[in-house]
């Protein structure tokens, strides 16, 4: 018998493989889908089935990529929408994977005919069910995808999921959603990588809201919406092209890897403090980590991408990148910056300092502009005085709210995010920028008994 | 600097990269190319040119996909060819590599227009010379492959080039072949993996022959020419398809590899005991290492091929079945005979006896027919008596010359050339042969006091 | 946040890391602990606790060595016994884990003293119980092992623990067992791999039993007992040797490897069809991923071990064997079988059949006496008619009760545990014994119309 | 038939193994010796011999090591010194490798009982003669090293050794020294990475005063020798210790980091980028690839060593440290300079600039002492003028002669010896200092016409 969940790390994506007696179901599979194959192959199964939890928006969906390694059969949520591919899943559908069953389950909401797939064990009994987007561990699928003219609609949809489908089953039912905590379609999945309908019932806070209209009245709020949702839901309809093979990534050297850059989006993956240390000009920082979460926001679709990361193995972005849609990856520099100064290009900086820095110099400074980078949530317990809070996501939008002739320090939770920003406004022409290294944690960690005035 | 010798094992070629400020040359690239690329990025350079020393015929060369990564120039030797891709080099045609100089050198003999390069050091010193398979340690090239109604004009010609080209040079300049041991371009390539023009000129018996009438005399041969040769030949001048990167083998479950190995061929490549032990019924065993050098002979081009492999990761086959132009690879077993026989398939076996069994056997059976598939230069010092000598390379052509009636012992050099003949004569119907594990090698080290009578 | 489950696949043991703010706790480390660190550094915590659930008695546990590298403090159960190193935790103990609690809950039963550990989330909320070897999913602990004189005394505690203590607890609370399925510690581990108190509440076939001397009486039954638990459970209170890091296991060459063997035991790591085609005399076959599991079935402590395996990469054995206190290994035999044959070494062979074989064999051999070397449960399902069941486990002792004048076929599940069984008959002088490849689960994937009639 | 050259990067060593027949000889192994195992078990050879050329100087010799694994002989040069181990080679001893011969040729110069070791081939033809430190491409051994009162006498020796035994052997004989260029043994050794006896006739600048007289002025000098030659010179006669497999290096948190950076050193490996940007105070800059070069002259052998490297793999900088004897490495930083802040820990910057920068500074800034820390050779070539060249390796005992109140430039080869320069400026209190990137490579890659005028 074959389970494994298989997580994308950074989208905080979660897949799961289910195999029996040779045959095998995938959920919701990632692009690179070799993972797939593999598992499937070391227990002796056959793909036979991949099921979909609905039009996913945050990742291009593997099931095309991996049908055409397997045959399997394709089973869409959302049935309504104009697929390029597949068969549409009825409520209550059952398929067989070996001495298991699967069965289909509405549960609109999130997406207009989001599916959950409850799993039975050999003995027929409820064991797991996959929620998708619907339901997470210590929350639920946002409603504002849909549009907002019928958002309260989807809300009111998305309460009869929860509370007349999947609360009705037992306490003991596991159930595995679709996203971890850091993902962008929930704001505050727990930190609960396993969860039960039991543990939801009692502790997630949006199911504690029991009335309908108080349901609808909270949970319809816009959130943000990275721009490269469009691009995933249109792919994901279509069928994203066949990649065969995860693609070579070249190596270039610095005099080509300049002369692409005229056309290019340079992304340099490496650590704040490499970034700080010395960029190309004009690159965007992402670090290695942190690129299936901040490439969708930042990166455009339409220019090929070029690489600065901090060894010649690039392998690890070149799968987030491929997972977001990102194809056109046009190389990576060998060598990395060490190559780009023998070979006598030029580059820039960008300022840091450490939180002790920091705290001497908020006293002694007047024309320091603090910008707090991190998410509402995070900014509740933020505790440096005086600062403007920009979620990093509004960046682009928003830039013109912070001032060009001021000294900005940027900072967020460790650091990493504020190299990010600081990236994005070195390219538009801030020039007097400065990231806290360390950010809100080395803050925290610290006592800083100077207290800024005003 | 960059300098490094790709070997790629059992087809024993040689190919090189050189590299120096950020510019650099490949010799002889194989169609798996993205060493080079590596190589080259890692030192920081481009690389600017790919040579050919001849139209290859033992190998798919990798010119066109290299050129396709890197944009490099392609340049021919054999140009009367019609080439569909690069340019013609000329006899003295300099080309700079950074502080290097690279000149062609005219070296007829093998094909009719083989280049060799002279690579000079910074300071201009003749330093090593890329021969190709013009000349090699302790062999030269063979003569009749380009046709043998002009045998005797090409040896003719490689008699200039030997004795009024390379061997005008200095002694100390380093020889860099295009083969070493184990090719099939080089009946008696010695061991020395680095030679000098004073070694060769020394040593080498084929240059010993200073007269040119006795010179042609004694190399006009014809030698052994395995089908796949065609095939190579024919690829090295259109440009074989761009791969792009390695293609993924699909692993398949026992069902499915069953269904599709009706319209394909089944190569085993797991060790003489294994596949002995149990083997999918018509396959053909070569074992990872003699893949190189035996599939060209055995497997046919025309159907999609199939793996049975030791382990899951056939990442070695793969490479070494490309590098052969076999593009159709229809995936391998997962979970290899385990799985096939959990699966209720039947296999078949092949006898096997030890060396210190054979010994016991052969006084007392009178119906043993020893079958000695090795080549002629292994078969002068053959001790086991009795013997008929086919060449595994033969085997194809002169099978019913094997009795079907007697009990055949295979033996070869260690047991696994033997192996793959049993499993071919098995393919066409022979009931009772029988593999000598250890071969002559393992004859050798023990003391067999029975020697058979008739 | 950082949560894991470490799988040592084979013994199917469990180990758990949970780390938060910095900090980490280990329960029941394996002893090649690397893993811990590497998990631990990557997330930037420290490894200050180690928690044992019990005295184990099936594998060497790792604190001493994870503790040499780490100064964690290590927790005891079983605190009555006279550990050589750490301290005895208390029932109700709690340990701070960064924002997360633990609570040691006395559940003995399993073995006198065994505790479970009780994981709060940051909410304080009851969110998973570590149950070490008193709950497993859709089994309990055995109470054999303390005495057969103490069983029921045992199985009254374990009552207690069951349904006082863990039974208590909230449905939707997970339960994280220290081992899977296929473990030697429960007989009837269900697939679950992740389970809850409500699933096992319902589901779990001893907790059914609610009457405690009906509970008893159906529990306390002596089990198997493999030879090595007395040595683990020695080395698990004295504190086995410290490692450092993996021993290098040394590549023999033919005639060193025949030299050691003398005084050694072969290893024989090799799928079965490879050994039963060739095998060194009187090697043990266990297949590398049945070595966890029966090793310690059928390897003494007192000689050095010998390793003959698939490839020269043999880490995965020396992981299993140290796990198990095989520290005493001698090498393994570069070049596996074949360089034994060209070496001109002697080998030997088992005799093998396929089920189609078998089927028609049935009939028309009056003199086969087929061996059912699978377990109880297993037997249950057998469809293969006049057979004879020895559980392998039990070879050793019941080895006179199988023929040596007749033709000895053996079957098993597929065909591994099989060839283990042959191996040790051939030891023994066994002249006449044959492997069924694909055991049973080949067996009912034909149809055999032959039936044997006595 | 086995032959290798093993590299070990950075020291620039070449050992060599060969093999032929089941038996094996290596020529002074390195210490991390496991490859040389490897690579004689996958060609069934035993190491049987062990040569050294010479008592080593530069690095831990494996000899001791590799014995120890595989029961091989040593045999020494040197055999006047009091060797804890090993036995002393003779002038003209030979030895059988398989089919190979070997025999020692007493060239003693480097030191006073060095040996080179002559191989013949099967036909008994002198092929390869390993001349250990006597003779280079393009250099010959340093002869300062036994003391400067017997200079003069040593280089008599070896002009002895090179003229009347090396230069009379043919012209074709490969040359394979122990070491290649980059290496603290020679200062002038060349980009040919394979040599012959005829090409260094030619072509070595050093084989051209052919007058004995001459030869010693000329070649009679002292260089410089690293602090950790004297710590090799004891390690090699005694015997390094035994290492068994390569220590297992513990991932450290900050905190644990912090507490033992008191009373060890600090060693950064990461490129000169991110140490410039954000470094732990008082750490040593030594990039990853620098460090068989510049640790034996920075690194003190009596404090235990800490890592901060890029990646949480220090495997390479593992062996390298091992290789000259650094055995008390106290574990690394996880996670790098980002945990390091992200835990409130205050860190440094070393400033930097590229070259352009520096171009436009030298005519507006008076202030500027730029410091040369490249070596005798590569100054002849340097462009920028007024500046102050202090070796690299002259640095900690010449610092004096560096100005504190100036801000100092430091520009090499590349950037990155300066960034070592600078971390040991900045630990002794210099505080205004600056490292150019791309050093001297970048300079010559743009066009500066702004002339500093004084």
């Amino acid at each position: 018998m074959l389970f494994e969940r298989i997580e994308s790390k950074g989208l905080a994506h979660y897949s799961y493989i289910i195999g029996d007696g040779n045959q095998a179901v995938v959920i919701d599979p990632r692009r690179d889908c070799e993972i797939y194959l593999e598992k499937a192959a070391r227990e002796n199964c056959q793909i036979s089935h991949i099921m979909e939890t609905h039009r996913n928006e945050d990742y291009v969906i593997g099931s095309v990529e991996l049908a055409d390694h397997t045959g399997a059969e394709i089973w869409h949520a959302d049935g309504q929408l104009d697929y390029h591919y597949g068969k549409p899943a009825n409520d209550g559908q059952v398929w067989k994977i070996g001495r298991f069953r699967m069965q289909a389950i509405s549960t609109p909401g999130h997406t207009p005919g989001s599916m959950s797939y409850l799993l039975y064990d050999p003995d027929n009994v409820p064991w797991i069910v996959f929620t998708g987007d619907t339901l997470f561990a210590g929350d639920i699928g946002r409603v504002d995808l849909p549009g907002l003219d019928i958002m309260k609609e989807m809300a009111g949809l998305l309460y009869s999921s929860l509370f007349d489908k999947l609360m009705k089953m037992d306490d003991g039912v596991l159930v595995y959603p679709g996203h971890g905590p850091g993902s962008v379609c929930g704001t505050a999945i727990a930190g609960r990588m396993w969860t039960t309908i039991g543990i939801e019932r009692r502790y997630n806070p949006k199911l504690q809201y029991k009335d309908k209209s108080e349901f609808v009245a909270k949970i319809a709020k816009e959130l943000e919406r990275p721009p490269y949702f469009r691009q995933m839901e249109k792919l994901n309809i279509e069928g994203a092209p066949i990649l065969g093979n995860l693609p070579l990534l070249r190596p270039l050297s610095p005099k080509s890897f300049a002369e692409k850059a005229k056309e290019s989006i340079i992304l340099d993956t490496r650590l704040e403090v490499g970034f700080g240390g010395a960029h190309i000009p004009n690159a965007i920082s992402i670090w290695t980590k942190g690129v299936p979460s901040f490439a969708g926001w930042f990166l455009p679709y339409d220019k090929p991408i070029l690489l600065v990361n901090e060894t010649d193995n690039a392998e690890e972005t070149v799968r987030n990148l491929i997972r977001l849609g990102y194809d056109n990856l046009a190389g990576y520099l060998a060598g990395e910056m060490h190559s780009w100064h023998t070979a006598g290009l030029d580059s820039e900086k960008t300022k840091m300092v450490t939180v002790q820095e920091l705290c001497h110099q908020l006293d002694s400074r007047e024309d320091i502009w603090i910008l707090d980078v991190r998410g509402e949530e995070e900014v509740k317990n933020a505790q440096i005085p005086n600062t403007h809070n920009i979620h990093i996501a509004q960046i682009p939008e928003k830039m013109n709210q912070i001032p060009k002739e001021k000294s900005v320090y940027i900072f967020c939770g460790s650091g990493l995010r504020s190299m990010v920003v600081a990236s994005l406004l070195q390219r538009q022409g801030w020039e007097n920028v400065t990231v806290v290294l360390g950010g809100l944690a080395g803050w925290n960690s610290i006592t800083c008994s100077l207290i800024r005035k005003n």
